[in-house]
């Protein structure tokens, strides 16, 4: 197997992305933490998976890990407290680096701890899972939750340096690696009509985790990440290109803070999220019924949740959506499909197309039973 | 009188200070906040003396206001979490302004959320003391304080405007206006022979806050500070020219953290630090025994204390030391003076005179009394 490097280009705070089966084991895909103190900042999970192998390859010490509960809960004002108390203690100097080892909620905490402390030290991603591999840990953005949403409290701050081992994803539990492939197909959707098709042909090797196809995969979606990135590193908030990346997020979120956190994955949230905003695309005259049903199809294909959680009203939508980030002058802002592969941000969309969406799909899923009803559909 | 401007060069990322008299009842001074939603934070001090006069330009409710109680105690990790609760409960957008009315805590903490709030929102600076004014509100460094040290969580993030009305230092209490001081003589030691020679002719004057001297004095100070910034915004790690302006910090921190915050005012910890380093300069034979005396001499005539608290250690100062930001691979970096006006980081410097520096001082201190001590040294 060959590592795939793609460069993140961002001037000064360019960096790598490396891409391939096995990485963690080969100090040479460590090069930017040579010879310098670093801390890890992982969960449970990984730690009976993954840790050791990292502490071996990096030469750490076991005292030099913090190992967290997972889970979205804990991605928290307070946890990150706890953790700069610790970085702290252990009298971390400006010059050091933070290691996040896991999925996106270690990722968003350890680069916001990175971003905060001592006003910002060095930080490197080790996403583990396929949800952080082609999205999260990519970018720079790092946040904690506050009980009124997601993400609402956080900073811009990009990694020095991006390893991607897909032989991670191996130990995911299936329904999280379904819940990442939300995010693989959203890059189809919004930005590339070849991958979308590329996806629906291959979604079995990929789901198998063929490791040339789940390469490729991470390797397309960073791609586009990166491009977007290096266009607007800080999404703007007069819209530019990199708030197209929240296709289904609005939607997406508001459901995960409607549930609560850690009922749905991002990724199960994002899936329905994204079914809603290829609706409301659809009524607004934009993508055709055909376009709407290719999308839809293979979002349930993967075993992802189509409708929101049963209960759910378009009050709901309306009182949480209402403080999104993508707010501005108190006009709610979604992103949604021009046509397959190309996505726009609207202020401008029809409200009554909104209405009639909200109530088709929280109709619907009043009978559901949440993302795992969503699971029972048969993939391919 | 004039409004005097100075332009902080930084691309994109440039801003204007506005320097004057009278400056907080004109709305013209407010134009970044033209049209736009603005919370301001502010403490019990400033609600007596500016805040309503403030709302008054600005036209804002009082409501749109939070107003904390002052004191350094209060710029903490738990305080950030509560006015980011409020900001959250306010509804405030990504589009959306803070305004920060008050001296250095309530410019740091304010400027920390504004920071961090969904990942980064505008600020305006309303500094209203002398340190503020010539020091903490220009730059965009933002912090919190944590048990182990002082500002040792925060984020670099530019305000869009500061707004420096004179008038307003009539109201500080006259400790709080010596303390301001240190931070002016500071810019002298480090950066200008000129302004020092002309700030030991009109210490009268200026301390008497005649209105062109006061404003001159702000804008001779701003200007250095501004020139600073701009070569070296984030004070690389490698030791930028920005780390002069740490002229006494190690020092003086260190003189904090022993005390506790609040016991000693920041700039009379810095007084303190500056007399230090000038003697450990005056060890290291760089600068003379004239300038270490004339340096003294003229922190003493404000009446800011030139010894340590009573009872501090030369292995309390080894101690907090250790964890100042300037450490890099383990070795402390301490701000000196090669010359009146010319200001190194060295981590160079002879640890024998250092320690001799230490005992000097310390063995001094444990007569005194603290900081009250040192003000009854008359002035002039």
């Amino acid at each position: 197997m060959t590592t795939r490097i793609l460069n993140v280009e961002l001037g000064s705070r360019s960096y790598p992305i490396r891409i391939g089966s096995g990485l963690l084991s080969d100090p040479a895909n460590f090069q930017a933490l040579r010879g310098r103190r670093a801390l890890l900042l992982t969960d449970t999970n990984l730690a009976g998976h993954h840790l050791n192998r990292v502490l071996e390859t990096l030469r750490m010490e076991p005292s030099q890990a913090l190992v967290l509960e997972p889970g979205e809960s804990h991605k928290s004002w307070d946890q990150a407290g706890r953790v700069l108390d610790w970085m702290l203690q252990a009298g971390l100097g400006r010059d050091a680096a933070l290691v996040a080892l896991g999925g996106g909620v270690i990722g968003d905490l350890a680069g916001f701890c990175a971003a905060v402390y001592q006003r910002g030290i060095d930080f490197v991603q080790i996403p583990t899972t396929l949800l952080a591999q082609v999205d999260s840990s990519v970018g720079g953005k790092t946040a904690v939750n506050h009980p009124r949403g997601k993400n609402l409290i956080g900073a811009f701050h990009q990694p020095i340096a991006v390893i991607a081992d897909t032989r991670t994803l191996a130990t995911l539990p299936p329904r999280e690696l379904r819940a990442g492939m939300a995010e693989v197909l959203k890059y189809g959707l919004l930005a590339d009509t070849v991958l979308f098709g590329w996806l629906e042909r291959n979604l079995d090797r990929i789901m198998a985790l063929d490791p040339q196809f789940i390469s490729e995969t991470v390797e397309r979606c960073c791609a586009i990440k990166a491009r977007i990135v290096g266009l607007d590193e800080r999404e703007s908030v007069s819209g530019g290109p990199r708030a197209l990346l929240n296709l289904g997020h609005t939607f997406g979120h508001a459901i995960e803070t409607y549930s609560g956190y850690g009922e749905w994955l991002h990724g199960e949230a994002v899936a329905t999220g994204m079914c809603m905003a290829a609706e409301l695309s659809h009524r607004m005259g934009w993508i055709k019924a055909a376009e709407l049903e290719r999308a839809t199809r293979l979002i349930g294909s993967i075993g992802l949740p189509t409708l929101p959680p049963a209960g759910m009203q378009p009050a709901d939508f309306h009182r949480i959506m209402g403080l999104d980030k993508k707010v501005k002058d108190g006009k709610l802002r979604l992103v949604l499909l021009r046509s397959l592969g190309e996505a726009v941000l609207s202020a401008d969309f029809d409200a009554t197309a909104l209405e009639a969406t909200l109530e088709k799909f929280c109709v619907a899923g009043t009978g559901g039973a949440g993302p795992a009803q969503a699971i029972a559909i048969p993939a391919g």
